[in-house]
């Protein structure tokens, strides 16, 4: 399934696909958030074979958003949970399925409901400017070259541009 | 590459994933959104190979998040840009790779700083709710069954424990 390692890339955006960025991995994790946790359950609920869930667990738990606990001894069984780099991704992925319910709506409408336990109202995740709060729009941001920048596969030619950018501003 | 499609999947997550969801279609989006928008350009910065870079675009200009617009006739040249719904996409990339910078750096620091225009801020995406606008984090999120919910492949087990969370509740 992995055709090429995004691991060489200078971009926080390939190293996060590199750890949750086939297919399968990011509804793993929404069903682990969602309390499925166990190997059978989670075959059940996607419809995974299970030498592919198997290997998509290991990749996680490499990646270090999921770790295994066992909860029983005899006979032996595992759960599967989110670690504390999981559970920060969990806001991302509902607002990637915030877009999903927005632009590429299943039948029937929003398959899920979200409410916010400290305000209790409904709520929509949206992405937000850490140092006004205000919603972040494509076109209010501005992009520059930061320390981990290289012109190297996966960033050849943005490098360039940025760093032109750079002299420019 | 695809293994199984999504489509039939009742979660705004996996119909996102349908889209964007491959290896390539989100870093595709990263380079547009910053610019590099031409088939050559895109080729030279990702080292990604023309035939996947063709099936990638008819996919994403599928999934209705790219377009592609004749910016010169002769010879004929193309460009790429992303649609709204492509816009609309970008802040949760910018939340994924914001993740990345915190937990899969690339070495020497993140490649990328974000300002925001609007306050003039040096930013990192966040996400928020969007009633209270306060940070979403995992646990403070409350999930219900919506009105697309259903018991159904890639749901199966989700959507009976949400209905039975429903009569609990």
């Amino acid at each position: 399934m992995r055709q090429t390692s995004f691991s060489g890339m200078q971009c926080s955006l390939a190293q996060t696909l590199e750890v949750i960025g086939d297919w399968w991995s990011p509804l793993v994790l929404r069903d682990l958030y969602l309390g499925v946790d166990r190997f059978d359950d989670l075959v059940r609920d996607l419809g995974i074979s299970r030498n592919l869930l198997t290997a998509r667990l290991e990749s996680l738990v490499a990646g270090g958003v999921v770790r295994r606990e066992r909860y029983q001894e005899r006979p032996a069984r595992d759960r599967y949970l989110l670690t504390e780099a999981g559970q920060e991704l969990v806001p991302v992925l509902l607002a990637l399925t915030a877009w999903g319910d927005r632009w590429a709506t299943p039948e029937g409408g929003p398959p899920l409901l979200l409410r916010h336990r400290d305000c209790g109202q409904p709520c929509t995740p949206r992405v937000d400017c850490s140092a006004c709060g205000e919603p972040l729009r494509a076109d209010d941001v501005v992009v520059r070259p930061g320390p981990g920048g290289r012109v190297a596969p996966g960033t050849m030619v943005i490098s360039e541009r940025l760093a032109g950018v750079r002299k420019a501003g």
